[in-house]
């Protein structure tokens, strides 16, 4: 059959089993439909949700699965349909490849809370037709190729393509929708807990929003590298491990943003927040909210909502917008070989990482 | 003195102690001060605060103490400087008297979070200088007379100058204000949990926006009346207790409004929520969050948020608003007798009221 004539040979790295440690893989993309572009992927950032998806602990896999969803790359070739993209651009992906199109969320640009038949499909470790899919799972960017509608690619300005650009896709967008939907205005003060990939992005990102930043982590050490992120007394630094401090620090942030993944309390933050002010909760915590409750909330208009990645159009703007204010990640950059990307997912996982791993795919992923 | 000379005597119907039982009482109100109003009581409205409060359950009270925050009544005298009320005008109180007027909150019309020295001035009581409230507290309106800075007071439409008009000061705005806040709009989709004074105002406020109603209760008995309140279709009724009919609803509101101020499950309504839903939490449960975290927030971008009262330019706003969709509130009118009082406390402390007491003080309230 032509179409399988056409499908798109590639190579990826691949978690081999549930240890996630890494092989090489090789595999197919679907062959170039219409709307479809061929991206040949530079770099692939590593995301906590690879780690936890390519070890199966958010739910059973099929592997060798290729994971990865934080992907700058070359389109080296576009269907007969393709309009927003050209051999030559730079394109990225991040963390869906298509939605229903059809559900309210997607006509509203909210793909991500795609509410069609089995919601979004991700980029990687989604079941899906095999037409579209060979295999029958998605396949994501520790890989050289992937293929993709143009709807769900993003286009990546000049001063982004590099590595220090690709986490923006993930890490980058989870800090600007919820900004944006919950109301960050330049001027307010944003409150960040944890200092880790989520954490320096929303630092950054909320610093080029206009906005005071306090930084709450338990570590004291890292006081002098948060402050060295903003001018001279935009970040300020709280130990929220010490009482004094947080009562300091009492009603100072319009918005927190809380990147911690591991259980802690919420009600010190609370207290932290101005009336009316919005704790956003990211990290996916597993624990129930033992600590709050709904006399907590009234007195004072306070909320607690969560947020998860952003829309394709939401994605645009934020790279836009990181592009126009040169916001970028601190990366560590690592070569595309099995026992590199190993240490590394063991090194991201004891948060010993400034503040994200990238592979350099196009230049180091070899049979 | 001559400003003690001018002082307003009035009487009251007055908790005498932390059994709530009610005496009658001889007070006084200040002197008009330049910006004061004199407002006679027409009615005043029994709310479950006056209850809570005037049992010193939310915080030990000096007895004998006047509550009620839901008055309507007649100006009869103003100070030099009134520009907002002429003698003959019909004012409303709702559950402030004043504010420190120099908070950010303040100045944003959301006095009733004012971070001033003590936060706003209650109704009733609030600890306060005599020269201001004679006696060192406030009192409210299960009485004859009140004298407020007009700043304070709503100006109240004619077709709302009635007993079922008085509770929309209280009741009415702990609607509208987290509706407004939280972006109800027409022909979106509201849950209310419970169908009691809160509830009863949610569902008719909510009809007038423009909105889907559905109606959550744990008593199936409420059905009939529940449809009741809109035109065909326009009100859902569902069984809170039935997993069936909750199942049924998932998804489907864009907002749900929880007014149950005892201990109940959460996440089956985060469930009842569309993507991007908003819980408000109006009720005060003493309890913590012990059934919903993050996970119930991220995954489609839910909030739960707080809410308490209104600041007085949108409590005036909700007045207009009612008055033009002509919305009260259903109301039982009881006289001003301390025996009836006790009687109505300890049928609304058991839900035996459709929907609210409003006590008629004017005609009734006798030496």
């Amino acid at each position: 059959m032509s179409e399988e004539k056409n499908l798109v040979p590639t190579l990826g790295l691949a978690a081999s089993d549930t240890t996630g440690k890494m092989i090489k893989h090789k595999f197919f993309r679907r062959a170039i439909g219409a709307n479809d572009i061929h991206i040949q992927i530079s770099y692939s950032g590593i995301c906590h949700s690879d780690i936890h998806t390519g070890k199966g602990e958010w739910g059973p896999k099929e592997y060798p699965l290729v994971v990865g969803h934080e992907i700058i790359g070359n389109v080296v070739a576009v269907g007969s349909s393709v309009s927003k993209f050209k051999v030559g651009d730079v394109a990225g992906v991040g963390c869906f490849l298509d939605s229903c199109r059809s559900c309210t969320e997607c006509k509203e640009g909210d793909e991500q809370y795609c509410t069609g038949p089995g919601g979004f499909t991700g980029t990687y470790g989604s079941k899906r037709d095999e037409s579209l899919h060979p295999g029958g799972q998605t396949h994501g960017g520790y890989s050289k190729d992937i293929v993709i509608d143009e709807n769900y690619a993003l286009s990546v300005p000049a001063n982004l393509n590099c590595p220090a650009g690709t986490p923006l896709l993930c890490a980058g967008i989870t800090c600007y929708s919820p900004f944006v939907h919950y109301g960050l205005k330049k001027g307010m003060t944003l409150g960040v807990v944890g200092l880790g990939g989520l954490g320096h992005m929303a630092v950054k990102i909320g610093l080029a929003m206009g906005c005071n930043i306090v930084v709450f982590s338990t570590s004291p050490g890292k006081e002098p590298e948060a402050k060295a992120m903003g001018p001279e007394g935009a970040v300020k630094f709280v130990v929220s491990k010490d009482e004094g401090q947080m009562k300091a620090q009492a009603k100072s942030c319009n918005m927190i943003y809380d990147s911690v993944s591991a259980k802690h309390p919420l009600k010190p933050y609370l207290n932290c927040l101005r009336s009316s002010g919005t704790l956003i909760m990211v990290g996916g915590v597993p624990d129930k909210f033992s600590d709050i409750g709904s006399f907590d909330l009234l007195p004072r208009r306070l909320k607690v909502g969560g947020s998860c990645i952003g829309g394709i159009r939401e994605t645009q703007e934020m790279l836009d917008f990181c592009s126009k204010h040169n916001v970028t990640c601190d990366v560590e950059v690592i070569k595309a070989e099995p026992e590199l990307v190993d240490k590394a997912w063991d090194r991201a996982v004891k948060g010993d990482v400034k503040f994200r791993f990238v592979i350099d795919t196009a230049a180091t992923l070899k049979e």
